[in-house]
């Protein structure tokens, strides 16, 4: 019996979720003998409990590759998290309630059905993966912009700008800042120095390196996680800014860093925050990332159809000398509550950078160009309908 | 008798003053019976002063050209304006003897000189010239930047940021933050709110259009100029927020929003600060502005082999329905020590927005696309040799 598939994104997005939303639609269309439409919920789960369905089958073909090079998640997302079916049954009924009504399923409560998780994250710390869609187009992203901020640091250091930082996203773990380092053609290029999370912030040191780089190259170049702590295990961005209403300021590394150096060093700075901007960049995407976005998509598709549950379909790297890649499944169990940090082996022996092992690791991840269409100068858009399937059931209140 | 050309950078770069550069460097080899070599001043007129010119021809054909998508200064830039000739002749005197010295000259000074200035400014406020090379580029990147990160903020809104902050350069012309208005398509996108420092900054009503457009589309994006000020004409940036050393934070009036609407609203937000990205976004310039780049260049050449002085090749719109443009010769004395603000016909009557003239104005500025090659998953950098004329004078110092 066909049955209707629901997709719904989750947590933060990334500038290639909508591509991996693609490829998922286009896929399933492959399979009308089991499923018959895709069901996207308006804010990820969200969408399933208000009974708020978008019907993806009203898009055409057209609308639905346009995704591909859409940042953001179209049908929203949501930061929401389901307690376990112990602590609250009733959210779990009202799914199967909505899941019912609606041709879908769920094998727990008496309801055939195959949950698939599909792995995104700029932040790269999922385990078992090789890496997550997302993050290479955001390496790409701090990686082109490091290079170009340096090249312009460098023309002005003579008479003005000696320090600029960058902050970049990764509270736990160093994947965005460490990509930074694939700016580098040469060891001496910048960035100089790159502050993890997975390394405690030592001051001393970090003022020394500064001025020893300024010294020997005129510039220095910092990219920081906004994660990096202290060695009281505080954040930085939190220890000591507050703002003239004595409320601490939030987010902020790098006006921190900015501040400790104009004091201690009285050298002339910059710093930029990029935020948001680093993880929907599709204009400057990696076509590496963008190709594992659709491929998890896609196999998350015919892993449901082979009637299998409860996993994701993870990124192998083939072991060989040329980057090459698989898509497998493996089991949710292993991967949920689990964070991949940055392994020692990949840091340099003072802290500030990574070594060439972590840049075989990274590389492949940014190479390859997929520019957007540009219309009247910005990438271009296309209308979605978004349109809802009718409502058959009571308003849900939680 | 054939001279040697001097080339000088000066104060901030772009993403595309080096393709001026280049193509003033290639436009020179078609006038060889007047132009012999292309000096360029290392860190621009210090370069003139140090006696450190480096010699152009040294550079290959292929090395020249791609200096079109290197963004920064190549030869180095600075922040070093000389006196009057009154004030401090011993500069002056220097500059003839080394002038005099390589083979270049000097009117005043008894020695035939052709001086032209070239425009370039991602501030896009010099005068008499329709816009400034830079400027485009730049506008290109924020446009480009808000509509990336409004489809993210968009996705999340429901249960997470409401509002996003993004800060732009523009210290008093706010032409890089009205440019984020070419995001929109509709007049109902985002961005919501632009800060300009042609605009007092309102805090009541600032707050109750944030609060408004939450309400009406469920998130808010604000692009503020660095410049922005309050009713005692200080910048927002400098006039409220303290470090934990009671030092006046430098940069930073997204953080000051941020703060501002944390404990005004209580709305969830997230900021960024674009700084030097902004203006060395090389990978998603403007071929528009490229053009333009490319043609001051050239035309500051012909200029000079025709005996001109003291003149700046301005770019003049033709007064046509399709955008189209011209070079010209404008005296300098016309456009030193003047700013070109927004003219208030280009902001709507709240004052936080720029209207269809300003958009008519600006949309040309960002058309057509100019993607650096990458390499290795980087936009790609020609190594130039950047040799030094050899020394004939003594050590100058000031």
């Amino acid at each position: 019996m066909k049955k209707n598939a629901f997709y719904a994104q989750s947590g933060g997005v990334t500038s290639v979720i909508n591509a991996t939303a693609a490829a998922l639609i286009l896929e399933s269309k492959k399979h009308k003998s089991k499923i018959d439409k895709v069901y996207a919920g308006k804010n990820g789960i969200l969408g399933a409990l208000n009974e708020e369905l978008i019907d993806t089958s009203k898009e055409s073909i057209s609308a639905i590759k346009s995704l591909r090079s859409r940042p953001g998640g179209v049908f929203g997302s949501c930061r929401v998290k389901l307690k376990s079916l112990k602590e609250n049954k009733k959210e779990y009924e009202r799914l199967v309630e909505v899941f019912k009504a609606h041709n879908i399923g769920c094998k727990k409560l008496g309801y055939p059905i195959n949950c698939i998780a599909i792995p995104k994250t700029v932040d790269n710390d999922l385990a078992v993966t090789d890496c997550c869609p997302g993050f290479g187009s955001a390496a790409k992203y701090i990686a082109t912009s490091t290079l170009e901020a340096s090249l312009d640091v460098a023309s002005m250091s003579e008479t003005s700008t000696k320090v600029f930082i960058l902050e970049v996203m990764g509270r736990h773990a160093g994947w965005m800042a460490a990509s930074s380092a694939l700016a580098r053609k040469d060891k001496n290029d910048p960035p100089h120095i790159i502050l993890m999370p997975e390394v405690v912030f030592n001051q001393r040191k970090f003022l020394t390196k500064i001025k020893d780089t300024v010294k020997k190259y005129g510039y220095c170049v910092i990219v920081a996680s906004e994660g990096v702590k202290n060695t009281k295990g505080k954040f930085l961005a939190e220890s000591n800014t507050k703002d003239a209403f004595g409320h601490t300021q939030l987010g902020g590394v790098a006006p921190y860093l900015s501040s400790l150096i104009n004091k201690k060093l009285k050298l002339k700075n910059h710093w930029a925050v990029s935020d948001y901007l680093q993880r929907s960049a599709r204009h400057v995407a990696s076509k590496t990332d963008l190709l594992h976005a659709e491929a998890v998509g896609i196999y998350a598709v015919r892993y449901a159809v082979k009637g299998m549950n409860g996993v994701m379909p993870v990124i192998v790297r083939n072991k060989k000398k040329n980057y090459s890649w698989k898509i497998e499944p493996a089991p949710l169990s292993k991967i949920a509550n689990v964070e991949k940090k940055i392994p020692k082996s990949f840091i340099t022996k003072d802290g500030f950078n990574i070594n060439s092992k972590a840049i075989n690791y990274l590389r492949p991840l940014i190479i390859g160009e997929v520019f957007p269409e540009f219309e009247e100068g910005i990438p271009k858009l296309s209308n979605l309908k978004l349109l809802l399937v009718p409502k058959r059931l009571k308003k849900w209140s939680a």
